[in-house]
């Protein structure tokens, strides 16, 4: 893995003095990665597990309210899901998380109280579908972009698309965010898969399946088949706001959706500004390992340090926080919801180029096909087009065939891929190449988001933010919108620290 | 919870000397438990993980051909998911897995090896079946009980029973075993849930649910909704051996079914026997954190042993398994797979009374209801009959609502729903009664097994048995015959036995 953090200029400050943490003295080491290193002990209002972006917003909330505040990170760099990588001439390329749209408020204003702006995804020309022996070349801005969105205009699946995504519409906007599982037909929606609900709505099921493939492995590291229908249907619901509904086409397209937009700096530089911000209230490369509670206080117990304070926000995704050892014990709902949120397989592979040069060939650069490695990817070049990059995603079922090759091999099969889909050989020669895979990464286990299997919303939903006396839950899963997104983050970690600042 | 553990006599012998084990030195402590402890660094071919009957039968086969090993227990008694509780007069009640019964070979075989016999469950006379307004009492011995075994004769469901259980058993005969995900039609089997496999293939749909709804929770502490149709399809295929194709009537019923016998001393007394055998080379109140591999070696570390060994078996559930800090990081379909493999929600609660006064009324005490919190339960009385226990699930949604209740709250509803049940207020004063959650275990985190949600299967299936490098995978869950019962377990440790015996 050639991916590798930025290096943020609290990572060398020294001391713990920001937002008033003291250090109160030191215990012996705990957790394999800190047998010789003395643990600092540090008394706080509110300890934070986790320095992406939910977490930060946790932090920098609560700080501004006048609270200390220590943010404790298993990595030895911030930003969870986000990360720069460096493709040279002074750009970067998003490894993880990167885009921003409409109705995703939160992010864009986070962004802009540390400085950041954004600025348009390329989306001029063509994009490219190839299904089987089909193959497509389309514009999402005609007459038929208006109608489809993103989605290609496949006739074979036309009026499956269009009933498709009109009949989720209608029914995401029946959902309850605040709690799905109290949905009208909740129980069933929650007994039936993706792929068994598409079965049984659509004329061409395989085709749509085939179609459906792609997307969901690109939208959350898994197939049709792995997914709850009714967590479908608040995924899409989530895709709005408190005044927009959410709907699939503003998941899935550029122009007015959730790709619309990238991130000045790359996206990761979000939560390095908040964490530069906060100081050296961010400790790095300290997993927690323990969360201790009593009438009085938390005790969360990490490599490198020990907190000792008022309440804790845990802002890492389920299947971490599960990892973690509470005492006493979580209730046995909250435990068995984590053991059933699995993180989706997911992998971003990135080709950097002397230059976009398919936009000369007026193609946007966006594809979706059924003949990966990689199902969906777009244009991922640096705002001012310096260079050429195209990114793209290896998910679910394509992510268990391609994970496990080696880095060669994927590249090869990549480039080979874009070359015959855009039947243009200068996709084989790139200035370099990158993946990251993010199933790989200890301190996330998979990405974009936790998954919902069946049953799993309806049986254990209520334990997803109820707090557990003193601990509180943050993190993208979390939120009611844009949960599996930055937005989604942000916004939970603002909803963390009012529950908790109200405690205070 | 009033349930204690049975002590040994190994529990109080000192030293570490068993099967070669040499005390190699001390390293300062790791883990929460044991800050103060110094830790114990020991020799041995082999480590194993728990000490449950998975666990015992690996290092007990071990041993037996020459190796040494030594056996890391996180609880203080050994057995894990079988628990003998004490009921007084020198009798026990088993709080967790008790029936074994025709094809289930090997826990037969080491039950024998160890001394230890079955007895028949008390099978004589009507078992009541409640459902709503309707309530039955009828015998599986004759000519219905023929035809149906033990399944209620719901005249609203009679047809649909024999279709559904004729056809499960038709297709699970088509499931090889050893790698369902190969299986024809694997994709879609397992892309459904047992209730859309149910509502497409049924007369009665509802009515088939809501009997099934008991009787999932029972069997695997899940409800229709929650489950994988395909593994649904392999659980049925694995009531059975490798001379006898498994049976949907084989899971459910007591004569010539999985619930035929009982053990003599209360099922845990196998894994006390054999840890008795196996002497000082199991520890107990030692969980492991982490598993560091090399070319040379695997170093195993819990809070009191770390043990360096040629190979490690894991014998703990995938849920417990995922907890484990690996070095270097499993591969990641490895991981994934133990993100989706939740425990399933099962208390098991138990009255008892002077006599088993339901005998005399020509009642089994066999019950299943619709009308829980107790869906299914049975006669657990000791085999002389000189006490009265009637025992009973309280799985998956029951679980969900009756776990977090108080003791007496839940006593009250279970005493007073089998008072109504049985039409006898006799059975509102026990002599004692208790309840065991599972889910509120640490170290099982739910039972009797793991789960299989849609798509695990087929896309994390081949991860479940096989090895990463030095670390071998056992427990229930990895057994072809009998995964989720104590004869899955055995079989597992045979097997994992077998697999690192040839590799020393």
């Amino acid at each position: 893995m050639s991916v590798q953090s930025t290096r943020r200029s609290f990572l060398k400050g020294g001391g713990l003095a920001a937002a008033g943490a003291a250090v109160a003295g030191l215990v012996p080491a705990r957790g394999a990665a800190a047998d010789t290193v003395p643990v600092e002990t540090v008394t706080s209002d509110v300890a934070v597990v986790g320095a992406g972006l939910a977490g930060l917003t946790t932090a920098r909330r609560l700080a501004a309210a006048g609270h200390d505040v220590v943010v404790l990170e298993a990595r030895d760099r911030v930003g969870g899901r986000t990360l720069n990588h460096d493709i040279g001439n002074g750009h970067v390329a998003e490894a993880g998380g990167e885009f921003v749209g409409p109705t995703q408020d939160r992010i864009v204003a986070l962004a802009g109280e540390v400085g950041i702006g954004t600025f348009d995804e390329y989306d001029t020309g063509n994009d490219v579908y190839v299904n089987g022996g089909l193959r497509l070349k389309y514009s999402d801005s005609g007459l038929l972009g208006s109608l489809l969105g993103t989605a290609p205009p496949d006739p074979r699946l036309l009026v499956d698309i269009a009933h498709l995504s009109q009949t989720i519409d209608s029914m995401a906007k029946k959902i309850p965010l605040d709690a799905p599982w109290t949905a009208a037909n909740a129980d069933r929606y929650d007994a039936e898969t993706l792929e068994t609900w598409v079965r049984a709505n659509s004329l061409n099921a395989n085709g749509i399946l085939a179609l459906l493939s792609p997307f969901m492995e690109a939208l959350v590291g898994a197939e049709p088949r792995d997914l709850s229908f009714l967590f479908v249907l608040a995924y899409v619901a989530g895709a709005g706001n408190a005044t927009t509904p959410g709907t699939l086409e503003r998941l899935f397209n550029v122009r007015n959706g959730a790709q619309q937009s990238r991130i000045v700096g790359g996206s990761q530089q979000i939560s390095i500004n908040v964490a530069d911000a906060l100081g050296s209230a961010v400790r790095l490369s300290t997993p927690v390992r323990s969360i201790s509670q009593s009438d009085t206080g938390v005790v969360v117990t990490s490599d490198l340090v020990t907190v000792n304070a008022q309440r804790v926000v845990v802002a890492v995704p389920p299947a971490l926080a599960a990892r973690i050892d509470y005492d006493p014990l979580l209730p046995a709902a909250r435990d068995q919801l984590t053991q059933r949120l699995a993180m989706g397989a997911l992998m971003k592979v990135e080709a950097v180029y002397p230059t976009p040069f398919w936009r000369s060939n007026k193609l946007t650069g966006q594809f979706l096909t059924t003949s990966g490695p990689v199902g969906y990817g777009f244009d991922n070049s640096p705002q001012d087009g310096s260079l050429g990059v195209l990114a793209g995603f290896v998910g679910g079922a394509q992510n268990l065939t391609w994970g496990p090759k080696s880095p060669a091999e994927r590249q090869a099969a990549v480039l080979q891929q874009y070359a015959t889909m855009f039947k243009d050989d200068r996709f084989l020669n790139p200035i370099s190449y990158f993946d990251m895979d993010w199933t790989t990464e200890q301190w996330s286990r998979g990405g974009p988001t936790a998954l919902f299997g069946p049953g799993t919303l309806v049986g254990y939903g209520p334990s997803l933010r109820a707090p557990v006396g003193r601990i509180h839950w943050a993190g993208t899963e979390t939120s009611d919108y844009w949960a599996g997104y930055m937005d989604g983050a942000v916004r939970s970690g603002e909803r963390a620290a009012a529950e908790v600042g109200a405690l205070l």
